[in-house]
């Protein structure tokens, strides 16, 4: 079974939508502000999905666009403003960072219930600490998105996490491990990676290394969650699993593209909507 | 081999009194400020045992005993004063707190800087994201301290982590992955615990329940760090592995008591001579 990511953003898509309308009534309207520092070509494709999903949906957004020579206080400033906005519901900043700008001291400048990437502590704290409340980083939240829209069961089955970044490894661990999941996390020191993958009931593949998982190191009956975004020897985009050679013998697998990548925007559209929600309580 | 939990204290407390010498030579003195609310046998239990490793340190600390029946309001106005005391370095609010109290709501009111048992926020997110100055839990910390101290290699190994409680389970989760060991964590929704442990070269055990892990569940070479403290059904303190099944079998393992339990209080104290570093940065 392949797990596209299509339908997950849609029924993602379709749901927010709905608030959406809720909100409307009430004379609010939610709004992703999107800063991107200079013009790195990976920002400017997310970018293009991004405002197609919010067009799709009927949500406002608003791209900011900043010099890449900007000085901390130039991009301080530009997050200050849209704190201090009482339309923007999500705020969006781009990473990596230009090597000039430190990425540590604007973390935390973003307040914490437009925060909808969770870059900052609060939210990465409430995800540590199990509070529901918590926004997750997007695509560590696509994941979770995929597993309960094709009712994956969590309960007790065997989860292997490949990764432990910060933006995928750990938090994705995290909310299995919430969802009653037995994770194990796995990494570059790990000695005995085939191993670990073939005692897997679910695989989430966050290594970003392209085609690393081979049809040698997975077992029949297992769900695949491949998070890579690579380049194959043939410029092609390709995931962290050998989707050819491993679809034939796992039960299900997302492909790469049109897996989690394609749920990603819609997981920031959910956001985006929740943090009108919650800045606007006041109102509703 | 016996991993006593007695010179790993000693080793700690010894450092921490060469850092309170170096502090006093610029007359500063840290002081711990324990915060407890009504009387809790557990509370007086711990509250002795740290006395008499503050003694030992020739470090300074304040008992805050406040009533069982006070408002939040009480307890709030006493983590303030000592927040703003410039002679406290390290705060700890022994928990559970009586039901009318709020925990989420002072969770956070400790300076983060002075929250050497990483209850607010800030440790808790700054231990997620693998900040090295986060204060962890002490009694997490207790059992990276013995894997130290024993010279227990970590990196490629597998460790298996009983339990996924915030104040172990998780960080010491965390931990671990961030010196590079494959980490599973298991708990009660886990199906096959037994094969989980087997499979280990490192088991922590935190479960809280007396005796769970037996002679069946462990193999030869085996480290195991016993977080346990519970009662055996004569009424004495034992921990979560079976220690007469399971000490013959494995390579080194914990006793309760005199395992982790033992280095806690250390723990505390090394944190609060940091926490004097801390605030008094100006001053160094």
């Amino acid at each position: 079974m392949i797990l596209s990511g299509k339908p997950v953003a849609e029924h993602i898509t379709a749901k927010a939508s709905e608030r959406i309308e809720e909100l409307k009534a009430k004379g609010i309207m939610p709004k992703l502000a999107v800063i991107r520092v200079g013009a790195r070509p990976d920002d400017l494709a997310y970018e293009r999905g991004i405002i197609k999903r919010f067009e799709m949906a009927g949500c406002d957004y608003e791209v900011f666009e900043i010099p890449e020579d900007c000085t901390q206080e130039d991009l301080d400033r530009c997050i200050d403003a849209r704190n201090a906005d009482e339309k923007v519901s999500g705020i969006l900043l781009f990473r990596p960072l230009p090597k000039h700008l430190s990425g540590n001291y604007v973390r935390d400048a973003i307040d914490s219930d437009k925060d909808i990437d969770a870059m900052g502590l609060f939210n990465q704290a409430s995800l540590f600490a199990g509070i529901s409340k918590a926004y997750a980083p997007c695509t560590a939240q696509a994941v979770m998105e995929i597993l309960h829209y094709y009712n994956i069961d969590l309960t007790g089955k065997r989860a292997v996490v490949v990764g432990r970044s910060l933006v995928i490894g750990k938090p994705v661990s995290l909310m299995l491990i919430g969802e009653n999941a037995t994770v194990t996390v796995c990494h570059t020191k790990t000695k005995d990676l085939a191993g670990e993958l073939k005692a897997a009931d679910i695989i989430v593949a966050s290594a970003g290394v392209a085609k690393m998982i081979t049809s040698d190191m997975v077992s029949p009956g297992q769900v695949i969650i491949d998070v890579g975004m690579n380049t194959d020897e043939n410029g092609n985009l390709c995931g962290d699993v050998d989707y050819e050679g491993v679809s034939g013998i796992v039960d299900s697998i997302t492909p790469v593209p049109g897996g989690v990548g394609a749920v990603t925007t819609s997981v920031l559209l959910k956001n985006t909507v929740e943090g009108a929600f919650r800045i606007n309580h006041d109102k509703l």
